[in-house]
């Protein structure tokens, strides 16, 4: 494959029954996608699976191969039902057992006496895992090739992504446009469609919105090439005079 | 397949760059599991794709041969990047065009000579597609055999749910109990899998939380036997009580 072509995307898999439950809502797929577009990556698929074996080695058998990179978030922790380590580690075929490393960390931050089955449950990983670095709570995460696994605690997972950055080779960063206008999607269809096929290198879209009572439109204009944007933008506010449609905010 | 035992299962597919690029918070997921699981269904994936012809029909091929309902949102506005009915209809290879009943409800809906073509796009389905009424801004969502499309927009989205509530024929409503502790997982993930163990039927999930700066963990347990559950709690609460945990709440 030539490399310079090479997509640069990522999936997420979330690993979570209390997220298929509804007892949990995510927000850890904003966070993370927020953190990979500004590395030049763009999210292009996201699964929410149960916490299952055979759910967690096929799902990320499948989008290893199709995404330049993979992450896990959940089912790393102490408890009967983390079992991400351990599928993950089937999923490579490589043995899963105590990781030197982990085990070392997680020794360290207990006090004597406190390290007790539970918590070294949490140093067996894959054993060959490389580790990403935990400064809330000192559990690791871990990456083996394409595949970043982390925890699904918001903050501690927030916490813990400043540590892969540098392990992430990210393309042209792609940058975006927000126009929020006064008016209903329909109104302005038709003139949209015309401004999307004049620039196909800018991705359009177009989403209805209630604040305050009022209805209106956010056109979101996403394009690598700020030029395109920019153009794009011009276009757009043309026929938004045009239709005399009251401007709420570009952002 | 014997009728009796097939798995009365959901997956959802959210059809939107919006919430890939992190830009838009989904909450849709919560609101149908939780409607689901009322009508004795359980949501066993997710998937969020993007807006293009190919990921709607690859995923919608997928899903609709293992699970028993699938629920698309989002895409069925009035605008160009609107392309869930014409790829809804391409993956069931049947005619897409002006569906009767919903080019009625529309045009009665706008006031004369307001019936634009932006809104007429809206009455463009697959043509034999059974409709679902929406009680909100009238353009319908739509079903075919177990694919079920609904708008993207959450209030409106929730308007339409009552109105589906009779074509889904669900199975044994799952029931949950939570046990709020004070403590951290790794000081009962020993003593719960004990108690996993005995309940290979009860699902036992543990999850961290921090609540006006306390750290604590929720056990919650499923199961469609009640008194499963119950004899379960028991065994937990006991090892809670040995163990000197502080209990913060049972719900």
């Amino acid at each position: 494959m030539n490399k310079t072509k090479e997509k640069v995307n990522a999936a997420i898999v979330i690993i979570g029954n209390e997220i298929l439950s509804g007892r949990t809502q995510d927000i850890n797929v904003v966070t993370i996608s927020k953190w990979l577009n500004d590395l030049g990556v763009k999210l292009e698929e996201v699964r929410v699976i149960s916490d299952t074996e055979d759910s967690i080695i096929n799902t990320v058998n499948q989008l290893k191969k199709i995404f330049k990179y993979v992450f896990t978030t959940g089912g790393i922790g102490p408890t009967h039902d983390d079992i991400t380590s351990k599928s993950i580690a089937k999923a490579f075929k490589i043995p899963y057992g105590y990781h030197k490393e982990a085990y070392k960390i997680l020794e360290n931050y207990y006090s004597p006496g406190k390290f007790n089955k539970g918590r070294k449950k949490m140093a067996k990983l894959p054993i060959k895992a490389s580790l990403i670095f935990n400064p809330s709570s000192a559990a690791p995460g871990f990456v083996i090739k394409n595949v970043f696994c982390l925890p699904g605690v918001p903050s501690i997972l927030r916490s813990m992504l400043g540590g892969i950055k540098n392990r992430i080779v990210g393309g042209k960063k792609v940058l975006s446009q927000t126009i929020n206008l006064s008016t209903v999607e329909s109104e302005i269809s038709i003139s949209l469609e015309k401004v999307q096929q004049k620039f196909k290198k800018v991705d359009i879209g177009s989403y209805p919105f209630f604040r305050q009572g009022k209805l209106g439109v956010s056109i979101v204009l996403r394009s690598i090439d700020k030029s395109k944007i920019e153009n794009c933008n011009s276009q757009i506010l043309e026929f938004v005079k045009e239709k005399n449609i009251e401007i709420v905010e570009i952002d």
